[in-house]
């Protein structure tokens, strides 16, 4: 039987539940608005950690780990787990891997990732090749912040367009058979790159990727938006937010009644953040917590999660290069 | 049906065909052993282009057309691509993909990234979720010292354990329907760190995990090491090699008579490469070229092909830790 469905979306055959979900914040993110979703909150950004490095290693294996245990099963009942982080080879998910010692698939999608493992992961499961798989995700403010930008201690001054990296690591549990919320349909997002070449501007880089792949969704499923509850981006904050919502008026589609940024929603407005949140982390908390919470609950019975990836490094910036940009949507539906 | 077999690997029900390949070298490796087996050999490592990572991408561009061209297809019947490089952040593979217009996931297995691009793009096809994948990847021994290690035009004099990055990248169409050799097994490797610290012993640091793959993809398919012509692996070089057969034989199992590694089959001994060849596109030229062509030849009936990949980085090294490594491991058979 075919999946694919139009010119890039799958159409699940057997759709995975999404069985469990954990996250893990530092202290910005637990002071904000989504506090009571998540499952730990860390007093400070490095812990008993040598290294902002480590500690992100230490979030993502916790966060693994915690949803394997929510799922009520065992770490060795994993078939694969799938994962990746934002750091140079990522290092936060390698070493954090090193423990958990099951069949491992590294990704590279920026903040992009949760939607691509939660798609590989389900092509793994509806393809007939487990029974179960692990999708984990993290960034860390921090260790971001001196690997793209400046020492994180030099406390540069943000711009206005600027987001936050999410200092957090989320867990999920796709499985075969189960109960609760499934991931039925995916669209496999292409490179678009508009040519914006400023680092602190990811939100309007990212925002035509994402119109491209939520356009290019519709038309493969003929699902209009009104089709979904909500429809979530990951980490665009609140300029790319407006960008996505004007360009889609302009191909003459109204998304402001439900569609919303997961970048909009972690911290308060006083929290000083600029534009919003960023990072893997961000789609990755919001989803693992406060969205999966109301799925369970039947409050959203549909949504359209789409992450988005900034794809660029300080080796392309220092080259003037312009940000190539990628986003992946994944439907999950309640019964 | 259920394809997963033993704890690791995939037995693929409707097994891919490798329905065309290329590659695209620098001019070390033209001068090398398998000069006659690249499909174009460039003159100078960077070409018309303004950096050695510019140049990386536009090989990998140029190997995932070519090889596409190759297939006689056109882009636009690719389902997907899958595709990563060394860079930090794939920089090579984001670039790359821009102008090819394909539905795209971004991988890091480092130099396992051949293997582990070939195996996700099988699942993918198996499972029924397309009919075309190209898989792609690249590594360019100027851009990756400079990354890695130290600013290439110093010159650092390399210790004798040391390996070669390959300036290449290579292009592979998996079809779900077609002719040619097939990929019919797969075995998803776990980390392995045995504690090595030294980023120039790649090799040795690797050779655990490519042994704890192979031992896996024995246990799991029942398959024995003679029942491959020959079994591959990426990157080791002869240090590397040497301890892989070492570690086998440990375990009782003899594979000198049918075991090679790539890295120690692209330069020649003059060329001062030390132990050998690294980086994604050293099983990449290599499968993509001679061993491609023995395999269509039928000098080459069933081969075991390991990526194996060395997944530090600069500030892990920097923060005094060791080398988590990998190997996926895929059977590919002609009829």
């Amino acid at each position: 039987m075919q999946k694919k469905q139009g010119k890039q979306s799958i159409v699940f055959a057997v759709p995975p539940y999404v069985t469990g979900t954990a996250n893990i914040v530092g202290p910005m993110e637990g002071q904000g608005l989504l506090a009571s979703y998540y499952d730990k909150i860390m007093e400070d950004t490095i812990g008993q950690h040598p290294s902002w490095e480590k500690c992100e290693s230490f979030m993502l294996e916790w966060a693994v780990k915690e949803a394997v245990a929510k799922d009520s099963s065992q770490m060795d009942e994993i078939d694969y787990i799938l994962a990746g982080d934002l750091l140079n080879q990522l290092m936060s998910t390698h070493f954090a891997m090193r423990s958990l010692g099951r069949p491992f698939l590294g990704l590279y999608g920026a903040c992009s990732t949760l939607a691509e493992g939660l798609l590989l992961g389900s092509v793994l499961l509806d393809g007939g090749f487990g029974n179960k798989v692990a999708v984990g995700v993290s960034s860390h403010h921090d260790a971001a912040e001196r690997q793209y930008r400046f020492p994180t201690e030099q406390g540069v001054q943000r711009p206005p367009i600027s987001q936050w990296t999410v200092t957090g690591a989320a867990g999920t549990v796709l499985s075969l058979t189960g109960q609760g919320p499934r991931i039925t349909v995916a669209t496999v997002g292409k490179i678009v790159d508009l040519g914006i070449k400023d680092p602190n501007a990811m939100g309007p880089a990212m925002a035509p990727a994402a119109v491209d792949t939520l356009w290019q969704h519709i038309q493969d499923t003929g699902r209009q938006p009104a089709y979904y509850d909500m429809i979530y981006t990951g980490d665009l904050g609140r300029v790319g937010k407006k960008l996505v919502i004007q360009l889609m008026q302009e191909k003459g589609l109204d998304i402001t009644a439900n569609y919303e940024d997961c970048g909009c929603m972690i911290y308060r407005g006083e929290q000083d953040t600029q534009s919003g949140a960023s990072g893997c982390a961000s789609s990755g908390i919001v989803f693992t917590g406060y969205l999966y919470r109301q799925l369970q609950a039947g409050n959203l019975k549909k949504i359209l999660l789409m992450g988005t990836g900034s794809l660029h490094s300080t080796t392309s910036y220092q080259q003037k290069e312009s940000i190539p940009c990628i986003a992946h949507a994944v439907a999950i539906e309640a019964e």
